[in-house]
């Protein structure tokens, strides 16, 4: 939660002036974001309080070459209806630009605010958008190979081995990787197509029950469909004490297959695929655990959150413990 | 720049419940405010993109019973057609409430950005800007003593004594103080009322080149009025590189004056009083710097900047040097 880059009023100006906007009514950092400062925009407009954008700078852990992946999705996305930030584009038709030395990016606004305890309603609803996100991206002609598919697991688990003792969770991440790795459903064994990847409840925008928007595009990829569902289910259907909400798991994978339907082996690979979306929030955070930064903005999730999750999947024997 | 509290959807519901407002659009924690978390709340209105208000909770460093005096005093001033965040009021008269164990109070929204490099025009604006605000303020029945006066000063440099060595400027504070105690001007010498106390340019926004509102009223107090132009010529009017800009400071002043016309008195304080102001600033940086807190979110600013403005000070003979 930080802003990173401070932007002065000259810079900002230089940056907008291809867009073609209105005068410039406010200019505020939001906290949100790890890899990236935001700032909301308000431009004047038609509307009496002017319009709202997001201007967002990012910052590191995006690699230059994947933006045009991701602005391109969010343009694709939006235009098939899907409610997420759409990139706005100067006049010239750019959508990606340079300010303080950054890759920035305009995008819209999107109203709404994230839930914090999500409800079985709040469920069915995520589960119903991630399948339009997925029938939405089967024509998007952009690819990226997912980083932290199995490859990018064994290269965490590498980084982390020689200091594992000293990170919750490890042991549990060592002992159910190899087992994993042999399960994992081979690549085109599964429907594939672009994935959200990093669905949790921060990254979804309700107005009051109704969802009102999907947003933060940058860990998205090409990879099984099934597999997003995993990860949302992770984030979603488990209370804060820990226990699985079978109710809740049940009511996204039917807001899901309401709109897209699952096939057969998919069903059968959603133990895997749970176990899979555990070791990989897992490993991560047991990465970002040893290598916290002295003075660094962003709070370390607790990895025994994640090794809690991936013992339950462990256990599970087939999808009908998911309420399927 | 930093939000220092998470407020969760239930937790904000429950607080805006009293105020009757419409359904929540949007909730976001902006990067502002150093003794406070500050957040952007849009609610559903009859515009279009719903209703702006900024939540604030007070952290630390206000002291719970002047609340009330702020809060008063911006509820004063906008009835007064300063524009200034007013503050909203629950159905049952309350503009104070509590959020997280936090006072929090709820206000408008103010359009505009502030600016990092004021022109001459600017200072103008600003100048009669601050001459308004105390006209405005003349009859505000609230009074709270200026806990960064002449015995704050001496209290300050008292706890940074010890370790002065440590600090850029503190041999300059040392040296200037006894004099500027001496020389200040007594209690009811000159005219007295409500003073904003720090006008920076980061607390005044402007839309284009006009000024569209001043914010930030939580050092605001009972005090000289010229002492406040002294502030407000000290935080306005030296360039980037330390220089005094008499051009600006006579554009500053004649805005001042143009709305509210000095005394005699106060004009021959000038000098003294804006030694003041600079030694305000120079001892609570220097303070600032010797008590910097670990992994704050805060940056400490350079005390050496308030040195080099005292010395500018005390090289002035009468008013004329402030083009006067």
């Amino acid at each position: 939660m930080a802003v990173y880059t401070e932007v002065t009023d000259e810079d900002l100006d230089a940056f907008l002036a291809p867009y073609g906007l209105g005068q410039v009514l406010a200019f505020k950092g939001i906290a949100e974001g790890v890899q990236n400062s935001n700032f909301l925009l308000t431009v004047e407009s038609e509307a009496e309080a002017g319009t709202n954008y997001i201007l967002t700078l990012y910052e590191h852990g995006i690699e230059e070459e994947d933006l045009p992946f991701f602005i391109g999705l969010m343009d694709h996305l939006a235009a098939r209806g899907i409610t997420c930030p759409q990139p706005v584009h100067t006049r010239s038709g750019e959508s990606l630009g340079q300010l303080n030395g950054r890759h920035a990016a305009l995008v819209t606004f999107l109203q709404g605010r994230s839930i914090r305890r999500p409800s079985v309603d709040h469920c069915r609803e995520v589960g119903a958008a991630l399948a339009k996100l997925h029938l939405a991206g089967q024509d998007f002609a952009g690819t990226r190979a997912n980083g932290l598919g199995p490859d990018g697991w064994q290269k965490l688990w590498a980084a982390c081995e020689a200091q594992a003792d000293n990170a919750p969770g490890a042991a549990q991440a060592a002992a159910a990787l190899p087992d994993l790795l042999a399960a994992w459903p081979a690549p085109g064994s599964l429907p594939t197509g672009v994935i959200h990847a990093d669905l949790f409840p921060d990254n979804v925008f309700f107005i009051g029950d109704r969802l009102s928007g999907l947003l933060d595009f940058y860990f998205a990829c090409t990879d099984m469909l099934a597999y997003d569902l995993a990860i949302t289910m992770n984030a979603w259907v488990f209370e804060i004490d820990g226990s699985f909400n079978v109710t809740k798991a049940r009511a996204l994978v039917e807001g899901y297959q309401s709109i897209r339907k699952l096939e057969t082996a998919e069903v059968e690979s959603l133990p895997v695929l749970a176990r899979g979306a555990a070791m990989r929030f897992l490993l991560t955070r047991i990465y970002d655990y040893l290598n916290q930064v002295e003075g660094a903005l962003v709070t370390v999730k607790d990895p025994a959150e994640y090794a809690a999750k991936l013992r339950f999947h462990l256990g599970v024997a087939d999808a009908s413990a998911y309420g399927l």
